[in-house]
């Protein structure tokens, strides 16, 4: 039986280093650069990665509230999606309206309630350029790192993960949604597609979130610091390591919920701290279908044809037929470690 | 800061194929073969693989009661560890005491309920050889494959899955223990230990029921077929795909349970049923420990040291800081897949 093919032509757009000079405009060029030779290329989904629009200011500790804001795209309950509007990013939206091409793009938001209370967020929309609108948001649920800076014994002093002090974890959930004709072939269903950030693609259950939904397509932005302090070695076994359980993780959450994933870095040495590359995207068999070649801006395209995920999910992940609910209460039930006893020996 | 080292010497037995015409006694004789020599090489837990008394038998489909009772090990609510003293297997529990080893063994269990009903299960035990007793045991949650065989394509007639025929799903769920005295140095705790079998290191739900039990060791029997039908291919192709699916599974599970994994195959081709080998043990990086290198019986000894489990645990995987419960709901609501609405288009 030969299923019929849903073809969609998408670019993971890898971003080279964001430096804390650079300028919001000059970002933003690169990523018209990239979006414009991503639609040359036949893209109809341009995915940018976490926090595209500045440097992972996270790696610094920086309560100026003045100096802070700088990073935040204000958005609130009268206008949810006021980043597509921003006179600094709107530049981007308007050209996928243009070129007809969808966009996910990773930014820093910071919300204001129908109360007047403020909450910022590590976030990430996608755009339809087809429809003109937004039709999906994700606030980054898994943050890492700590909400204090730890001692620094690198010397480098911008080694810091403080995701923690500058976020509150998303409260969104993990809802995938339908890309409107993102597919070639239409009538044989809109694709579905669930958005994860950076340290998500570290945990199972965001990423069957989605698989129960049916996703056929995970969108993974990241930021991931290339020298890990929690490893040993040199900094370039440092790096493998880090690219390793990168690789591991999204290789692993594709392969169990048979969706394909476009995992996307910002890179390079983005003052003076290390980031790894790996933009890579996956098939539903946790194969590589293509990934980046450099440490700085780079598109990586690929025509995937999303009847690939069938066989796994009506085969080996056929969820109704294999999952066994009643045994997996400890899930939910239990945040931390609950230990058997010590034996009384 | 230097963690203090709390090691094991734990032994994968992994097995060559028990032929149908294959005696009891002869296949009991490679076990003790297998544990003695593992005993010799400083070994304090032999982990036996999913099955190993018997044949692979969901492969076949018996439905004559009598040649079917053969494969099951009678268990009771009077007797529920009854195998320890089967005549046909308990030789293998005295040897277990006399060289004062732990034993992981998969058998197939025959369970009848205080009401006289009868359940099968996939089962396995963890035996304490230092204590003589029962510690832990596990009934398959996961079972693969169908009730009814699939239409035989490949001609050879012996490829069927039929474990959701002959078994029920486990009842126990994933509960860990503690493997009394099996570290070397007592006094920092027993070691904690948890049961999966083959088809459940697919699912991250079996692990991470571990892993919220702070699981150390998870141990892993399998017998999976190597000439896979799902996949393309030639069946040297199709041979490394499933081995690449199984160690990707034990990998990234051993990786965010912060945990060592031993995963132990019977292998070879089994009454012209391919198996894969792949016997292998990983680390709580998801880095390989030792694995197997032939198709056959075969021991791969490795000293691990438990104290490298404390990084994972305390760092990347602090699941007490980490871990959002609140949006885990679904893992446990919904068993299948519910799709976001198709759009209007």
């Amino acid at each position: 039986m030969t299923i019929p093919p849903r073809l969609v032509t998408v670019a993971a757009a890898q971003m080279g280093p964001n430096q804390l000079a650079d300028t919001r405009e000059s970002i933003l060029t690169r990523m018209l650069t990239l979006l414009n030779s991503a639609a040359d290329q036949g893209a109809r989904l341009v995915v940018f990665p976490e926090l595209a629009l500045t440097t992972f200011f996270p790696r610094h500790q920086i309560d100026d509230p003045i100096k802070k804001a700088e990073f935040f795209e204000p958005e609130s309950h009268a206008s949810p999606h006021a980043v597509v509007d921003s006179p600094r990013v709107r530049a981007l939206f308007e050209r996928a309206r243009e070129r007809k091409v969808d966009v996910h793009l990773g930014y820093a938001e910071r919300w204001t309630d129908e109360k007047g209370e403020t909450r910022d967020y590590n976030s990430a929309l996608y755009y339809s350029g087809v429809e003109g609108r937004v039709v999906g948001k994700y606030r980054k649920v898994h943050l890492p790192g700590t909400v204090d800076p730890i001692p620094d014994k690198t010397g480098r002093g911008v080694d810091q993960q403080l995701e923690k002090r500058y976020f509150t974890p998303g409260d969104l959930g993990f809802q995938a949604f339908r890309a409107p004709g993102l597919a070639q072939q239409q009538g044989r269903g809109d694709p579905i597609v669930g958005m994860i950030i950076c340290n998500d693609r570290r945990w199972a259950e965001a990423w069957r979130c989605y698989g129960l939904q049916g996703v056929e397509i995970v969108l993974d932005g990241y930021n991931t610091t290339a020298y890990a302090r929690q490893y040993d070695g040199t900094p370039e076994e440092q790096e493998a390591e880090a690219l390793f359980h990168h690789r591991l993780s999204c290789q692993s959450g594709s392969y169990t919920n048979a969706c394909f994933s476009i995992n996307v870095g910002k890179c390079g040495v983005e003052d003076g701290g290390a980031l790894i590359a790996g933009s890579i995207i996956y098939d539903p068999d946790g194969h590589v279908v293509a990934e980046s070649t450099s440490k700085g801006d780079e598109l990586v395209v690929a025509t995937i044809d999303l009847a690939k995920c069938r066989k796994g999910k009506e085969r080996v992940f056929a969820f109704d037929r294999h999952r066994r609910t009643e045994h997996y209460k400890r899930l939910v039930e239990q945040t931390g470690v609950v230990e058997p006893p010590l034996l009384s020996a």
